[in-house]
């Protein structure tokens, strides 16, 4: 009886090993893609100091995620949206996009002779940092609608990142894109695992901040916002193209930014992230929705790490958003107290 | 011997049988969902009857979601658009946002006594069928505009849910969002358990469509693109609020629709689905794209069940987009011979 009770057992073990294999490729592969809030080592924010910015951020993820919870949220309704410059990544000594239009000029120069005597270009093709600084918004239209238009935003983006590839920030020699906030990476990343919907509503360009938002931020062109041109509809050898013009459509800077987030999100955010009075309208947005809510504030406030500016800077001026979130109470990021590491590749 | 290895095999049994019973639970958590193309019967789309578009369909999803096939397409890359009127329900007599504007009037006119000797208010006010026939674009517009503005997006999705709630179409006596079209339901769940991001591109207004897509269609508010209007950002009693104005921003209908694609989703489609010459644009947006594309073209001719009318209507007239489909050899969708049930309640 033993016996005959040993060999069922080895039929059983032998059928449930077939179980087994699948059954552990499966709990690896739940355990992965990390339903839950921390992945690996634990802590899902490693590249932040423990402080009350962290704890603020974890406990909201925590409350929205409880089922059950009195402030759950379902996942179709997490929805996360973050300012770029400043926010994901650097904006010292000038915003990205305009070292890519200034780039643009000169790559354009050749064909545009009249350039050297006209103005905003004469300025832009100088490269004198003075006469940079005094250029103001309307300038920054012109360059950018000279530089960003008359082709497809296809055949844009893949100018985008070409210049990613080679061009190097002045001040770090490192690639733009390696100016990304190593924090901020980890907080869409851990936002992602928990249902949540990133967004990036951006005063800088759709098209320019498309050719890099997925590969790098993991968010995919249909979910970033941004300033947009006109587009015009034509067919060419039978084929259509959308030749992007040089007009306006919005400037997604401000009050436009929640406008934009109607039109193209329709739904309120849950946790807005910005750095400057530029999101304050996105932040005031998302906080006068009911139920949990978290506003975040970029404090550029680490000279030796980054850079300290934003209270009394030209590049984003941080004051009224300032004042609001100090009055409201909303979580301030200090760069220099809360983010353990700046960039990805950097060690400090 | 026998009975130490047959006592050893019941611990191993014992500790297979704690793998067994998750691993069931997670193969039935993965089967549910769906990773496979057809779900439950094997027939992923029954309200189809066998046909060439059926074919088409169930090979294109085939082809684009085959790893390592020469079709495979990366589920961030599967865009699906479709038209609403007319492709995902009914559009006649009259487009169903229309019903819900002369309602509207009709619930407003107490408080504009000036409506009853002004057009086009009198003729919306009259009800008279020849006279509404006669309503052009512009009047449209401003109807839509009086009706649809001075509120916030929130306030007037939920006046259209009220509506919906209670209004029956005038000829089935159903409620409107009873006559979306069974099998595009099942396509619409098709696409998205086999990865496909599934977008709806419609004429009709933006806060209108996800007033019910969501519920309806399961396509949450930020894959809505639609006619939209201006709105207007004020702090109201210490609170942002954003009023829709009488100011129209985009009209999505014919060449607009691949613009506002572009500008809204930054990505071409690989799947599109129309049913009139408003759709040609979208269509031939997406067929210009490189890989694997599906062009569906809903043609109204069951006249028993639904309507036979696009060949030569004002309302969802399908003649360029027709010719266009016949040339290049999009799908086009017979609903008297492609589909076995019109719409989900009815039996027929």
């Amino acid at each position: 009886m033993h016996s005959e009770s040993g060999e069922i057992m080895v039929g059983h073990t032998r059928r449930y090993q077939y179980f087994f294999i699948p059954a552990f490729l499966l709990l690896l592969l739940l355990a992965l893609p990390g339903a839950a809030p921390a992945s690996g080592s634990g802590d899902p924010l490693p590249g932040w100091r423990d402080g009350p910015a962290k704890k603020a951020i974890i406990d909201f993820v925590d409350r929205v995620t409880k089922k059950g919870g009195p402030d759950y949220v379902p996942p179709a309704e997490r929805i996360a949206v973050f300012d770029n410059d400043g926010t994901l990544w650097a904006e010292q000594p000038f915003y990205f996009q305009l070292a890519f239009v200034l780039d643009r000029v000169k790559a354009l120069a050749g064909k545009h002779p009249e350039w050297k005597n006209k103005e905003p270009f004469a300025t832009a093709l100088s490269g004198d940092r003075a006469r940079l600084d005094r250029l103001n918004h309307d300038d920054f239209i012109k360059l950018l609608t000279a530089t960003h238009t008359g082709m497809t935003s296809q055949e844009f983006q893949a100018t985008v990142r070409a210049w990613l590839q080679k061009a190097r920030h002045p001040q770090t020699g490192l690639p733009y894109t390696g100016m990304v906030y190593q924090p901020m990476l980890e907080l869409l990343r851990y936002l992602a695992k928990n249902g949540f919907i990133n967004f990036i509503v951006t005063g800088g360009g759709i098209d320019f901040v498309r050719a890099f938002a997925e590969k790098v931020y993991g968010v995919p062109p249909e979910r970033v916002v941004g300033t947009s041109l006109k587009g015009k509809w034509q067919i060419k050898d039978g084929k259509p193209v959308i030749i992007k013009l040089p007009q306006l459509a919005s400037f997604n800077d401000k009050e436009a930014k929640p406008l934009n987030i109607n039109l193209h999100i329709g739904r309120r955010p849950i946790l807005a992230a910005g750095n400057s009075d530029g999101d304050l309208a996105m932040l005031q947005w998302t906080a006068a929705g009911q139920g949990a809510r978290l506003m975040l504030l970029v404090h550029h406030d680490d000279a030796a790490r980054e850079y300290a500016y934003d209270r009394d800077s030209s590049i984003g001026r941080l004051d009224k958003a300032w004042d609001e979130a100090k009055r409201r109470g909303w979580s301030v990021i200090s760069m220099r107290n809360d983010f353990a590491r700046i960039y990805p590749g950097a060690g400090k």
